[in-house]
């Protein structure tokens, strides 16, 4: 940490200030320069929060040097993190498909969709059966009900479940059914939800809040390893900016950043991210270009019936193509699509 | 709502999207362009977001004519509504200056701000007694200790009490102890802990989503409304643009863009919508010019020793001289500075 | 500045660093810690853009300690900059309102509005002869013929002119006609046309880009200085944010933001900041009490036959409805409105 | 055209909405629901924003229906555009790389660099000799002298030359030496050197502004194709957005997005879009994928000497990795890198 104090800083202001730090651990490096005096503070990254020195009126301002996160760091694993999950890994060579439509909305949709994606070339049934919905007048979810018929759509194709959590007190009902438990983008800093996802014993999808900057996205996983679950995968789904003919701003420069920085794997939402069908597939593949190790797409019989985001999901014929696209870029980029390896149906 | 057909759509096309919309219940005007057909719908604004008619190939974009709120909307309830606390009424000519620290730290810091704040002429305290912090090595509060402390303070001074809840689980304890529930920024569409405030019986503070529009904000304070809860405040704190020389952009335009479409009171945080407290007092001032019903200010004996946000702390000397400038600049608009009614201690 | 070593960089890789330095002047200081090696470099700040270091592999971060602007900056020049214009000061105790048409549409138009806001209160009259249009299909300025306009209108009211520049080649042009040459955000960066109004002799006021930072401005306000004139005054008009009920989101901490880092005086724009007229008013009053040196605000005579920007123009009545709530605020806050000092009309 | 009127606007105001309406040649549709009248017209949508509707206080809100952009539309040319510089085409199945350093430094390092990118399958060079920098206190550019060298690169290597042109006055001489001329980010809206561009009888690589939306950018366009200069190229290079890990977000949904509006190429810019030059290659390989007709990379001998951009700066050594690993992508996107055909050196 580097504390820059302002010019005309007396001794004794000076002197607060490296005290301060002091007592709080940190070994001191004083600079005077003809300008400025420049502390350099060595100590535990994780207390610096704790000190507010900018509320003194003398300091002009508190430079970090190293990064608050220490579990989610490449410098404390410098090895990719695999997730684990069922017979599939992901953070390896394979990438990873999870599809289906937005909101479990009945067991024929599902059950449906569930067939229609294992066929094109899925591994992951995607489909919430709690809703985060921003009117209260629209579909809330299914609920428990949701949460069966994944399992039985789990049952009879063999894809792996993920499927979004909102409330803290559901963690273990959810994870009950689920293979991968999500959290999403509006929930990245509902810290009480992360706590509880820590404990689940479930792999966690942690979608990037809206405006969340990538440090506080990495916090946010921080906190559920901190909490003692290491199995946590990055999901990019596009950020809030001044453009409109998107529904967000899908940042993929994440995909390279989060690979240099953290170990843990990172994958991408394009339906969220462009908001519209007919941007998915392109963006799909620029995804997987830059690295990704695995997609969420959603994918609905019926889009124009959905009960939500039905102008950004695929119908099942345009997934196909999609995915027979995907193959072939995955080989061109040395890497291959999972496969549900089981033999169901 | 109006729904643009693409160039070229067939009959049977406008017929599909046309018969689909009668289904729903809205009646239907056609007129057809050189260039473009284009359908106006008349119907219930509630039910739009159903409608996911943009997944249509031949649809080329659905434009919403109406707002999707209701019961937070000026059409619904033309009157200011007034939100009534103790012997103290906001959204009336009164101002009302809401002020503490960050976080309650221990009785005494709690207890020393409190009578402060309360001579240089605040109404309500603040302090955290739950904690939304970035992150998990940092502080996260007193707990039920903390609104001890906050309820003795309001014995000893008559101030009203504010306090975030964090938790869905947690909104009864809090309201048992607190006047005006707050719901943090980060958890503005957390939809679980809303619906929960809006059963606790005491009004609510909902401060806006660091990226969340003004539409998504009154979206937010509709799930309360509808949950029952009609004492409602909005809380302006900042928002999240490129500019870091301040914490956040504060957006004062939204004091009378709120005054025109909502009934509901408006109180702005200069605190954390600068992130800086040699802006507070300015900005405060503008708060109220621009029409605010309250301002909610932190202040901190010791800013430097904080255990967060010192850095926008207001120390109680500066809070005094700031709201000696206030009173000053309410009756130039025709406004009064609340008042501790009660006579206490 | 400090340059942040990745961790494990060789004894080589620091000396190449550090020599890399001391060759550009810079003196080194170097802070071996337990992960990284740190270097705080003191030398001329206006040399450091240069020195790219973060291009070295072993580089993890450069932080710069001194802001790069040097004559714009309050520690350049600790007193309050007025800048003298005709007979009248900005930047001292007097609040200045500049007040016209987005465009000058006709010699009736200007001199109508003119009589009407100088009636009113304002000090100088605007309205742009040179349009940046977003479209090529709209009205593009009446050119010199508007300028004319302008110098007549001043001739009868005593108002003093302020208009845009948009092209070098006019800058000559238009400072003849003109007392205040304004640089339009879209140019705010537009270095060319800066470099050439610092060769105007007359002063300049600089509106800020949509997406320009505090430091990208100031930088920018360096330029005009730089080149010779010292007559530079700040505008801000609103940042491009995702929020799009507004036109812009007016950022009013700029203005104690701007006083506290340089010496020039802030006027606010709160008629593009907000982009719509019933938001002028009480962001106007907002503006003044955050402590901005003067407004500019468009009034139109029929807004709704303007040929730009009526929906965020104000009619004469409201005008003057406005103007003579200021000057209540204004005595409230110790400062005075300007006024027209010579004898006219 | 929608007019949505308020509730309670009288027929007085609506007859005043529609007269004002026909004598612009709209055709009117009148809707009259339970809340609101409705009014939808139709006629020249270039005429659109002289109308200022939302000046009227019995307006609520004015919403456009068509672009107001005509020949950047794939409306008005249905098929892609190829633009012909030199023996090359930009826009069909070939993707181009234009390569080399930020600024023009020195005859041999820009001889140097255009060998290197040569030898690596670049078919442009680029590099700028008139810079827009953000301080007064950085290099400027060569200039004249810089424009030179890159024209002797051109003699000596076969590439074709892109260079940035800053100021009207020298479009021409710009025009002169380049094969394409640059305009941009900041430039972007500066319409006096877009009406010039329009009139240089070269192609031009329009960038996208840091906050311009996809339909002010085609506008921008627009103007240089109204300027009769039908050879335009859209170049995206990331936009401004609160994260601050990277210099800009590149936003590579505008890809296909203007794939879909419109029928002219797309370059990206993976340099300028990410900031850092390890961001670059995974980047690059994401905006192919997305379907990109070209590149613009910023290679540079010594990016730790270069002038500016030395941080995003590939080395030739890197810049020729990731040519061959483009090489192998595009063959799986069924495309094709481009290549210098004539035998030079």
């Amino acid at each position: 940490m580097i504390v820059v104090m302002k010019m005309g800083s007396t001794a004794e202001q000076i002197e607060e200030v490296s005290t301060r730090l002091t007592e709080e651990g940190f070994k001191i490096h004083l600079s005077q320069g003809v300008e400025r005096t420049i502390m350099g503070a060595i100590g535990d990254r994780t207390r610096l929060e704790a000190l507010d020195l900018e509320a003194l009126p003398w300091v002009e301002k508190v430079v970090p040097i190293l990064a608050p996160y220490k579990l989610v760091s490449r410098e404390f694993h410098p090895a990719d993190s695999i997730i684990r999950i069922g017979d599939q890994e992901i953070g390896g060579n394979r990438v990873h498909v999870m599809a289906g439509p937005c909101a479990v909305e009945s067991r024929a949709q599902i059950l449906e969709t569930a067939h229609a994606v294992r066929e094109a070339g899925a591994t992951f049934l995607r489909g919430g059966a709690f809703k985060p919905r921003t009117s209260p007048y629209s579909f809330q979810g299914l609920e428990e009900e949701g949460l069966r018929y994944l399992a039985e759509a789990r049952e009879q194709t063999g894809l792996l479940v993920i499927t979004e959590v909102i409330d803290a007190r559901d963690v273990a009902l959810v994870a009950e059914y689920a293979d991968v438990l999500q959290i999403g983008a509006r929930n990245m800093q509902n810290f009480i939800l992360l706590k509880e996802a820590a404990k689940c014993g479930k792999p966690v999808l942690l979608k990037r809040g809206p405006s969340a900057t990538l440090e506080e996205w990495m916090m946010a996983a921080e906190y559920i390893m901190d909490g003692g679950n290491y199995q946590v995968m990055f999901c990019e789904r596009g950020i809030r900016t001044f453009e409109s003919y998107t529904r967000n701003t899908l940042d993929l420069s994440m995909v390279p950043a989060l690979h240099a920085l953290s170990h843990l794997p990172v994958i991408i939402d394009p339906s969220h991210g462009t908001g519209k069908w007919h941007l998915v597939h392109p963006m799909a593949k620029a995804a997987l270009a830059a690295g990704a190790d695995g997609l969420i797409v959603e994918v609905h019989p019926h889009p124009e019936k959905a009960v939500s985001d039905g102008k950004q999901s695929l119908t099942p014929e345009r997934f196909q193509v999609m995915m027979a696209d995907l193959a072939r870029l995955t080989s061109a980029l040395d890497r291959e699509l999972g496969e549900v390896s089981k033999c169901v149906k």
